[in-house]
């Protein structure tokens, strides 16, 4: 996604205002899409219209899908819509699916009728994949051959196809029925002699997913393989799409952005951070907020509650709580992130639970020790200070194990480990943390 | 990176003890290179060698970077000197470069001179690139052409260079300094005109990375433009290499792993979570659990020292710090999230921190409403209870600018905006916090 920039508004308005065709076509022709609407932007949307109606049709599909999605909601909504139907034709099938997937669905209905038919069939297809499966990243624009062409034939063939520079680099040979058998690469139909069978050049059985898939799995076998697309097969291994490098990357900063964000205990935006309405960002915060909040005000109660004989006690609650709060946060978010970039899988809990265990005692030891040097200051006694690090050690134990078993338990329930994990982890570190403070306190001081 | 998968390692086994050749040929050359890496990962060092050995040296090359890197590292300090130079000649220069850059110097020094000169020469230009440079994502191995050339040679040109399949499908169009004039695709290559000339063909002033540039510029802008490669450039505009996809990917997953620790207080681990040494990972949690631990002991040694008359104000003093604190850690993962994938710029702080004025006070005001509700339980009159619901929204005011001040003040500072930013605004809110509670608190109670 690009990020607006204000500096040829003005040029492109003395374009628009003096009709200049020519000009707007050439400034789109020499750059890039992606500057195109970096640059057009800032327009208004009558004014950006008429820029994107000066140009061919083919050129708007390329410069359309690089507007922020809530710009492009604006613009489909303000557009005209006759002119909408050959545009949304054009677009790149993954770009249209994930803009029509953004519209209210009784506008979909009153512009799909606008688009040709063998593109509408396409499109029903791609808006029924669910949200996050690797149906709904792929594109249904592909190169594909039969397995008894040579390669001098295919090549002849791919000029005729004349596919989508995204997808012309892998072409995926498929038998009658439309199964997958294989893969050719435009490299090795390049490098081969021209007489060569396309069944002798291809690499059989090829890592494919399945369209139902979650966008993890697509991620990881792209990275893991270093493909520049995968190929996505229905439950009888037809080909029905692929997914581009292109559309896992920005999957991946999404997933890596949203991830982050529950991490900190905030809804995911699932927008930009300037565009998000106030009213949504103050309830996708507020509401992690108010629990966390609920969860502070038992400690609240407890400590209003607490008439101890041994007063100083009630002075080091936060810090012991916060040490288990702190470290449960820090285990959490490492098996998160281990899960999610394939580092871990749910069959190494062993393993996971036993480095938290020792590395739970080992960092509530390290705590331990400024811990006691400072209940020494307020306690009566030596031996009564022994309850702050005693506890320390339990809450930091306690901390990294609830943290690290949490994600594991979300995703052994086919749930995404981010989701809740660390206000969850708060809650629960917390509440116990008292619980077993005082039980140390009662068990040392009576 | 591949995870170990033990399946066929008796299989393996049985080949190796037989010394059965063609049987592991047959293997690694059916499977793709991750695959067999994946399979092979759980053989002891001399075995794993005596299976690469069994395989043509281009092979090796290819499986060789898909183990992890510390097994990577073992493998070469283990491996027979002779046996590493033709292996590292082989290997594609950016993997080539991740290894070395792992390795001590003084074994770097031991192999280079096995390395034919001309690799040489890429190598210590390679190693040479800052960590985290463009420079040191690059590979130098890339398809180059002059201008003047047409189609049809180009692509006669292209056979002999056979370039590698991560790096033919853009082909980058120099002049006589190798200066970088412009780039042409494999695709508009086979679907123009044989008579064509390159220079007609191909896109002018392309986008183009300089070889000191951060990692994040060009992911960015890798991302932005969809490209399969970006061209890294030196200082005159000449070609010196090329980033491809795979490893943007891998530099984007790697990336979003170090903030996602970053913003729970760890020292970015910077390998995998299973393989991090005991030692290291407590070093890297209990340095940042230890400032956390500072910051909570001085909240503990003012809730101990408070003789105020007003006892139940004690009890709420974890509850309004950990508001402020809440909502500081959201502001700075916003504002963290949103300058690395490039949602904000720098400049747009002023209105990144009206956004954070508007969301501290409603925050703020929607935390005050239960704070007050609990605080009328305990307070001895409503107005004494005011001093809760006022100090929630001015900590929580001061959490949020905070926090989404300090990673725009880092990366101000051309630091790392994620670089301990909330262990800090943890430290700020908390110290601040408690000043505030005490000022609201004789201000109106006296």
């Amino acid at each position: 996604m690009s990020v607006a920039n204000p500096i040829l508004i003005p040029e492109l308005r003395v374009m628009l205002a003096e009709g200049d065709t020519a000009g707007l076509r050439e400034v789109a022709a020499e750059l890039h899409p992606a500057t195109v609407a970096e640059f057009s932007e800032g327009l208004e949307d009558g004014e950006l219209w008429q820029m994107l109606e000066a140009l061919p049709v083919e050129r708007q599909a390329e410069i359309f899908p690089y507007y922020p999605m809530p710009r492009q909601v604006e613009l489909v909504k303000a557009g005209d819509r006759a002119h909408l139907g050959p545009l949304i034709e054009w677009m790149a099938p993954d770009n249209r699916d994930d803009l029509l997937r953004e519209l209210d669905p009784e506008l979909v209905e009153e512009i799909l009728p606008l688009v040709a038919k063998a593109e509408r069939h396409d499109i029903r297809m791609l808006l029924s994949c669910p949200e996050g499966s690797a149906g709904s990243l792929m594109t249904t624009e592909y190169a594909s051959l039969p397995a008894d062409v040579t390669a001098g034939e295919a090549i002849t063939r791919l000029r005729s196809q004349a596919p989508d520079s995204e997808s012309i680099y892998y072409i995926y040979v498929l038998d009658g029925e439309r199964q997958l058998l294989g893969f050719v690469s435009l490299r090795d139909l390049i490098l081969a002699k021209p007489t060569a069978l396309v069944a002798d050049l291809m690499q059989r059985d090829p890592i494919s997913v399945r369209v139902e898939e979650p966008r993890e799995k697509v991620v990881e076998k792209l990275a893991r393989f270093d493909f520049i697309a995968i190929p996505v097969v229905d439950d009888r291994n037809r080909l029905v799409g692929i997914v581009t490098h292109d559309d896992v990357l920005d999957a991946v900063r999404q997933e890596a952005t949203d991830d982050a964000q529950r991490i900190a205990a905030i809804q995911p935006l699932g927008e930009s951070y300037l565009e998000a309405a106030l009213v949504s960002m103050t309830w996708k915060r507020g509401v992690w907020l108010a629990i966390l909040f609920a969860t502070a005000a038992v400690t609240a109660m407890v400590l209003a509650k607490w008439r101890s004989p041994h007063a100083w006690l009630v002075a080091f609650i936060p810090l012991v709580i916060a040490s288990g709060g702190n470290s449960g946060n820090q285990s959490a978010t490492l098996v998160i992130t281990a899960l999610s970039t394939g580092d871990c899988r749910l069959t190494d809990w062993p393993r996971i639970l036993r480095r938290e265990l020792a590395l739970g005692l080992l960092l509530g030891g390290l705590l331990a020790v400024p811990g006691y040097l400072l209940a020494l200051a307020y306690a009566p006694t030596a031996a009564a200070a022994a309850v702050i690090p005693l506890t320390i050690v339990g809450v930091v134990l306690m901390g990294t194990l609830v943290g690290s078993a949490l994600p594991l338990l979300f995703r052994s329930l086919d749930l995404d480990p981010a989701l809740m994990s660390n206000p969850f982890v708060s809650a629960i570190v917390d509440i116990v943390g008292i619980v077993l403070y005082m039980s140390v306190a009662l068990a040392l001081l009576g």
